[in-house]
């Protein structure tokens, strides 16, 4: 038999993508399985070995760990990412940083086509392809969860997720402690910042140290998770114009955003802030709708790292019952000035100024009033 | 002697506004004092005769807390009011509340003057004043501490925040119970939302039941301060340009927060709610920049009152340790449809469909791609 | 035969609709044909000739006019709605006018089936389906230039519209005149507004009045089209993400542009234009996306309808050689005060208290700047 | 005499700040005069013997023309700065031009003290002064038109604005030909650009070419004066909160406004364009305010610029009876793909696609209508 061509499927090592990798193979692909190490527990040899097993041509086994957090969580942190007030981008942060080797892989291995286990109706499949069709336009994208012919014969397994969401949320939490259960001593941490990107992290306590990305991110996740930290259960829009729920768990990130912000705003100019603020939530929509490789990301991204070039210092704060508690923070590019603040000291700034300024910012104000008042005059 | 006029002096109890009252009235001004109560704990009995002994020609104690939460922090509650992604207002949205009877006052006694204890560096002169213009445009305004002469006289009172921010901010909470000390077993409370506002309050381990706008408020701010809910120590930038240090606590209005983000979400349409969501911003500044009452905040509270119009059913939470989690959400207006979103049902929702909205939504990627290609070869 | 059900076409009378009549018919449906009237140069006796002749079961010829004006021309005149900073958006509102009409024919006639001659590239296949989708949800939908049966069979075709591009774009204008053969002779008019939207035309050399909205809107195409208004030659980003050109002419559009524009600004609250103007651009996205039957447009035109309340005066403006001149303008509802910005009359202005005003405004810049010393220093 | 200290006068040679000269040394100051070129009609050296026969004790007339084109004028070309919808931004950008240099001569110089003969409700004042503030924070500003004893001795004088806005507007041009005075044959430019700022403009008719900044500036403000482009007559809203009328002529402007919208849509992403779209916007808020050396619009002229780097092509347009019309454009980073956007090419996109994404699209409004049809329902 003539192959229809190989395909780079990313691969899970769990039931879905197995009945794909099976399926592709029925259909006449030649399969190569990829599988990404993200930081998620999982044993990637028993997934080598089945994916092997059930016949794919190569296994590729790719350590993405540092990347996933140096290319994309940073960027995530500088922007502050967050979708509709709630979500900290986890997952949508992740898909591209795969679809990305995915591609890569099937360049270097002249693959024609990549597939994926994502299913029809979520942001994931997005995700992963418009980031397969910006980097390799001319792929073909094969997703089995939108071919009738496979869904309809797949249909009626249990799925992982859907079960799970039948069971109570506290059971579905892998990373996170239950708030409840979590220790009744707070951790205190210091995050030292440069750029707007964590570059140390020490623990107050035992004086543990951490400074590498992958490192940090780690570390804060084990902090996060043992305090149960970044826990939420929400309903949120997908793209496709659906309101799912989701139950997601974010424990380092959650440390990171709230030092992350407090930093920010100790550092950058109000006016500054205000406009990347707009741009943060610019960017999360974008990274949450699968558009991380766009060209409006990527200028998003470009202006918001340019907009934390002065975001260094160090923030205090203590984790505890699944809060973290800001308690101080130190720059060296403060705009904080103590003196210019008190209320004790004048020093350069007159407070006769600010009558002019009350006064001339209520000029419309009273104009309006005025106003307001011959209408009704009028009448 | 004749006297230069009347004026209505914002009066608090304290030894600030207590030095203002006595030195209005040496500087020849027959001064009315007027003390708002918007759920302060304050001896209210006190404040009346020691103004009195201090000679002022009228006392006004007025019970505002009704209206406070119903035509303040309920517009607040609809807008998800944060500024700076993390102050939720508290004393922004007092401030007009205070000024506007301070107003109606003014007018009925025939005063032309208005004056109040706010400092010369801090956010509470602008709020105070702009309402002041705003609502009566022709009035005097005499804010002592901006005047030299009585701030040179008085600089050197040890201020009593000035005090209190030397002493650990643990010890300024008034509200909020320290987290480490607050009960280990969770509140767990449903709020029913109408027009998105809440409408009633349910413990569901009591059955305790809270429905009148003050009633709802007071009983959340005793559940958030029991479970140390809503502390806050942040930098942030006041309206006049100057960063500076603020310790907050908002127990009820983080549990609003909350639930309402929830319900919010829950019920609205994603592509109103992103536009909501900037005019709450929008809202969120001009609030804290004094801008209560201004044509624009008119316009932006009605039209954020008018995407509350199908935020309405419940929401499930508990309160535990300083943090508030949602448990579940139910609404007779919920845009959430189980059966579509559902993996197993297909229903209406052909997968296919999707297939072509990457495919579309990736042909300005692709185009970008080949350009890029293109200028590099270039080269 | 059995007929697999009605299907309302809409029919502009031409070839294209022409052969999907027929091929509709040939596919075994029964074909009722609509043609709106939106104004538009058309002979609708012949085209209802030719709909029967060729076989329709039907024929509904719709004058849409006035309704197309009230409802959707002014809305859009509210807004002051442009896509992309140039296009007017002529086409983009006839859409939604035209297939609500449509929806109703379909229900009305239990027709399950609507279809139409927009091409499987354009925006309009979008803007129509979208207002259907969302009137009618369950219709059914048959685009015969997206079904390659059809578009393969039919393609070959020489295209009106792209026989029509390889012509200088100077001849493709319908509405208005080449500017260089306009008459050497300005009209001047005057244009009253009311709640943003004309509600009286005067031509002030001819006394000329016109006072229904059909009247007006058709008035001011000619006026405009007589001295080449509006015309446009651009680049355009399509929502299915391509660039493509276009030639428009929108006479009338233009001068109430301007003249909203003018009236508005004179009119309206500063700020509030300012949070007007964005939802004016929101607004404007949507339209040309299709999405004038949604919550979001629902909710933006409602807030934009409020911002109109007091858009009331008249603007003095001429007519000439393409360019459109403001005059004068005059309002009962000004908010311009001759008095006040007057430099010869100071009035309750204290231009003392401008210096208050730029010197807090300077107080960040100020900050920045000694921030900025430090950090060269440091180096 | 003791001098008060030396005071740089930003100079005229007009009446205003002639008197200003005059008053500035009666009240003991060394007064420097400095007279920016940055290309408006102005005798020079009269001028400057005027000064010197004031006494003034320095005489500098600086010639700013090529950095006012190059480093003011260009980024409000790349940013399509316009206030308001229709203002230029003219004078808003020669502020702190003029200010910038100003700065320096007094910090070179040794003076604690700069002045100006801007008027106390206008936006010049601003604008002056925070360019002084932000460059030189301990400058002190004497701003005499705030000044009682200053404005009390001189508001009598027939002010040349006030006198001209008597009479008739048609007057008041300067750079601009009636539009039906202008010549009745067009001239027909091409302009190149590069990084969104023109390089070279050719006259097709003579084949002139001009390629520096400021020749191309001065060109197209000839050409376009010639033909009446770019006078408008507006209502504006000042920073200060009053509504005031302006009368401008922005020739060269208007034709760079219009071609550079038109290159940057042909190059640009959709979705980089909309989100440029809105710093611009902010950018000529900020501009307009004065807050040229800020931060912030530091910040926002770093993305603008960003945004530009594949800005580049040719614009080919008519200039006619005061209107500008863009005849085409051509590009070698063009995103604009004939074959794609071709109805008679399929070439790698399939309409299908447009069904899915329609469909997908229409998912959010469905469900919408579905919910508003149970709520009619209900009641």
């Amino acid at each position: 038999i003539m192959s229809k061509g190989t395909v780079v499927l990313a691969y899970s090592g769990g039931l879905d993508t197995s009945c794909i990798l099976v399926w592709l193979k029925e259909q006449g692909y030649d399969v190569i399985t990829y599988l990404a190490n993200i930081g998620q527990d999982e044993d990637f040899e028993a997934a080598q070995k089945k994916a092997e097993s059930l016949g794919a041509k190569k296994v590729f086994i790719e350590d993405l760990r540092a990347e996933f957090v140096e290319d994309f969580i940073w960027p995530a942190v500088q922007a502050n990412a967050v979708y509709e007030d709630r979500y900290l981008l986890g997952t949508a942060v992740a898909r591209p940083c795969i679809a990305r080797r995915q591609v890569e892989i099937a360049r270097r291995e002249g693959a024609h086509f990549v597939s994926h286990g994502a299913t029809g109706k979520g942001n994931d499949q997005i995700r992963f392809e418009l980031t397969c069709y910006a980097l390799y336009p001319e792929v073909k994208i094969i997703a089995p969860w939108r071919i009738p012919e496979f869904y309809n014969r797949f249909r009626g397994r249990t799925d992982l997720m859907e079960y799970a969401q039948s069971r109570a949320p506290a059971d579905l939490y892998l990373m996170t402690k239950n708030p409840e259960d979590s220790p009744s001593v707070p951790d205190v941490l210091e995050i030292e910042f440069k750029n707007g990107v964590p570059v140390k992290v020490t623990n107050v306590k035992d004086s543990k140290v951490t400074s590498s990305p992958l490192d940090i991110f780690s570390y804060l996740n084990d902090i996060g998770g043992k305090h149960g930290v970044g826990r939420i259960d929400i309903v949120e829009n997908r793209f496709i114009g659906m309101k799912s729920r989701g139950i997601y768990e974010t424990p380092g990130g959650t440390i990171l955003l709230k030092a992350h912000l407090d930093i920010e705003t100790f550092t950058m100019d109000k006016e500054v802030r205000r406009i990347k603020q707009g741009l943060g939530i610019k960017f999360s929509e974008l990274v949450y709708n699968g558009f991380w490789d766009s060209p409006e990301c990527d200028f998003v991204r470009h202006c918001i790292t340019k907009s934390q070039e002065n975001v260094e210092g160090k923030v205090q704060l203590s984790v505890f019952k699944g809060q973290v508690y800001i308690l101080g923070r130190d720059s060296p590019t403060s705009l904080y000035n103590e003196e210019l603040v008190s209320m004790d000291v004048q020093g350069d700034y007159d407070p006769c100024d600010a009558s002019g300024f009350i006064r001339i910012n209520a000029v419309r104000l009273r104009e309006h009033h005025r106003l307001q008042g011959l209408s009704s005059t009028k009448q």
